[in-house]
């Protein structure tokens, strides 16, 4: 089989049909366009990619088609009832969901059916998205892959965990889907399949209702065809649905705010660079940060900086190890209990990290808390005076592979540290989607938008 | 019918009866008692007197009794699992429990099984806790009063929502239980049914599996029958399933931390001492607080200080309304989904409060988060250079009644500010029991357990 040809083909044919919501909005309002209508192009690309991408475990075909309807009802009368009024919309299996199954991408869960909707799924249904299905996920969140495959190229994996939610929309059957972040879960898949992918702020997004694996590293995120997709979404489920001891997504708002030109960005290289990026990736990165400097943007980094060369050798320095331990420690509930109860269902390496939280001490979690607030408070000293990281997202292109998910080892820095993250679909190498990681200040999300939006407006398609 | 005699008979006959598991250990170490024997010291005052106090939704007598024997067994082997391994316990059925339902005190969970143990019930299962039953609350934790009555006085209310936890104890049908408190719902039944209640630092245990209601305001507390027993358990959760993003409980040991006499103690009246506290139980707190001064403990007010005076006015000034309003705009998870779906079901108060929810913004809600961090500030400026504040626990005994469970207005300062409270069983009003409250910082429960513990030592029975 001719892969590069093979690849060729898809990438091009599918990138260019992501299908936003955000775009569509004023045709609805127009009344030029329905929900109903947008939930049945969705309908359509489904019937199209989804034998081949399986991004599914469950679609709500009757369901959504009566809230499109009702939403084109709103619309028509003059009062949809907000900014996502009917949005068609896909939820990770391991959001609860009042009328769907929510089986975890595990056979622990088969057939469960909870009693209600998470607070991010109560929010969305309460300002009329139309919810097509639960999207896949891999078992609890962690580990192996599932079914899903690239829409790109279906030799490659989509990432994980939220593989489905990523497939769907780089496949364009979907314009958005909910994903969730503990490493790297909602970026490398939205990078992989060429999607935008948002991770606020730690906690100012709800999980109630979502399966934790540890929560001081779960973080609710979208994955969409557009920024305003992804922003449109976070903000309506934070002003509708607040996260019980957060303030709201900063700068929440039905659009994202303003394009603003950053003035000084701080480059990440990590020791991934060495360790883990191609050739290939390595020279579209560059290129892109030339673009940066020819458009009068000043780029810091550890060989200019020194702060930053410390930032990037403490964060080097023991931070994955660290950040697993963490969540080791906080996976005793309830995973204890799944080795004990299904132990068969689960990977081997979930067993041994429960064997291996049984030996951890209280004091020793309690100085990993620490240690993880004093790395925020070293990266937003790094932060001072910049207007954000930039970084890639993944080490390069989706892997051809069915038995992982991809390297984590970009992801794991923003979700550690609890501060936001945007993937832009900035980057093709290998004529495959690769994402540029944009980092900013906790609680500064709106802030880290407005640099998105500057990025995505100035740079998108420039040489 | 002549109250005032029915009152003084329960009252006298069981108090004395309470039954503790940490006065019992020594007893178990030696071979001289087993734990089937504890438990079955337990089933028979259940059976003498659960069909009048009502504690109970559900026993769960055979399991127990297979649990006392394992841990019997352990105990011969001379390697028991923990220190609360045999100790028969109850919990609020709004805690899940893989083997029993978890009916949340509401006819909408009539029958509804939990797939896991909340992590507080996983925590006492792998420590060899005996899990007798799941006790009453009041519906959602929340609103009117449910079956159980006040072991000292079945007129009386046991106080809510932890009406079971706290009925179980002072009956001397547990030695100990789980409870929850949102405003006073550890302390306030504790303080009615004779016992001791303790709710740490917001956040140190962890509230995984219990159904919220404002994860703000939710604490895990524990009921007991002496200090020692409500210390072991808290500490026994705390170290075994610790609660994500918070150190372990401040002093975490199998034994409360030694007695230490506080030098200086914060009295505080509030307005309730004006409008809520009857002179019978002025006289007894006034009689303690003498007690307390020819110990030699300097006792400081808002006569005798400013500071005390102006910290007074500001929690006065509006907190309860601040912290009903926080406990609103968070109840919009999942209540407003159950308004929606078994609306019905609910009280006419919780639907309204819904209502009431859906006009409030996302900024004043963060405005009431930043109130609740500068409120606890100001305690722990107010606090610094003493021991603890001292104060009741409520403005009277239980009162006589069916249709509430008593004033929350005493035990809600500490629940809004997150910070420790014990309620001590050192008065008697009208030949009912009543608790002294010692709220101390945030983060700092082992130094106020110490002070419980000198003031149990010293102060009890002494005239």
């Amino acid at each position: 089989m001719d892969e590069g040809r093979h690849r060729r083909e898809n990438h091009g044919g599918v990138v260019t049909k992501m299908s936003s919501f955000a775009r569509a909005v004023p045709e609805l309002l127009a009344g030029k366009l329905t929900p109903r209508e947008l939930l049945e192009r969705c309908l359509e690309r489904i019937a199209a990619r989804e034998s081949e991408v399986k991004a599914f475990v469950v679609l709500n075909i009757e369901a959504a088609r009566a809230a499109a309807d009702a939403a084109t009802a709103r619309y028509r009368a003059g009062a949809p009832l907000s900014s996502v009024d009917g949005c068609p919309i896909g939820i990770k299996d391991i959001m609860d969901t009042c009328d769907l199954p929510t089986q975890m991408g595990s056979p622990a869960f088969k057939g469960w059916q909870p009693v209600y909707d998470a607070a991010c799924v109560q929010a969305l249904r309460q300002g009329g998205a139309v919810i097509v299905g639960k999207t896949v996920t891999t078992a609890f969140a962690c580990g192996a892959t599932n079914v899903t495959r690239n829409p790109h190229d279906i030799e490659r994996t989509p990432g994980g965990s939220s593989s489905g939610s990523a497939a769907a929309v780089g496949a364009g059957m979907l314009p958005v889907a909910l994903g969730t972040q503990t490493q790297g879960s909602v970026l490398r898949p939205a990078a992989y399949c060429g999607a935008f992918g948002f991770k606020p702020t730690h906690g100012v997004l709800p999980m109630q209702g979502v399966h934790p694996i540890t929560l001081t590293h779960d973080h609710l995120g979208v994955i969409g065809a557009t920024l305003d997709d992804v922003w449109r979404i976070a903000s309506h489920i934070s002003l509708t649905q607040g996260s019980p001891g957060y303030a709201p997504l900063d700068g929440a708002a039905e659009a994202p705010p303003a394009a603003r030109k950053p003035l000084r960005l701080i480059r990440l290289h990590m020791q991934a660079w060495e360790a883990e990026v191609e050739p290939a990736t390595r020279e579209a990165f560059e290129a892109f940060i030339g673009k940066l400097k020819r458009a009068g943007i000043e780029i810091v980094d550890r060989h200019s900086n020194k702060e930053v060369g410390e930032f990037e050798r403490a964060l080097d320095g023991g931070y994955i190890e660290r950040s697993i331990e963490l969540t080791t420690y906080e996976m005793k509930w309830p995973y204890e209990q799944y080795v004990k109860k299904f132990g068969n269902l689960l990977e081997k390496r979930g067993r041994d990290r429960m064997a291996h939280a049984a030996t951890m001490t209280p004091a020793y979690y309690a100085s990993l808390l620490a240690g993880r607030l004093a790395m925020r408070e070293h990266a937003h000293k790094t932060l001072a005076g910049s207007d954000g990281f930039i970084t890639l997202t993944a080490p390069g292109p989706a892997p051809v592979a069915r038995d992982h998910t991809g390297s984590r080892a970009y992801q794991i820095y923003a979700t550690f540290m609890g501060i936001p993250a945007f993937s832009l679909p900035l980057l093709t190498v290998d004529r495959m989607p690769l994402g540029v990681q944009l980092i900013g200040m906790a609680g500064a999300d709106g802030a880290l938008a407005a640099t998105a939006n500057w990025l995505m407006q100035n740079l998108q398609g420039i040489s």
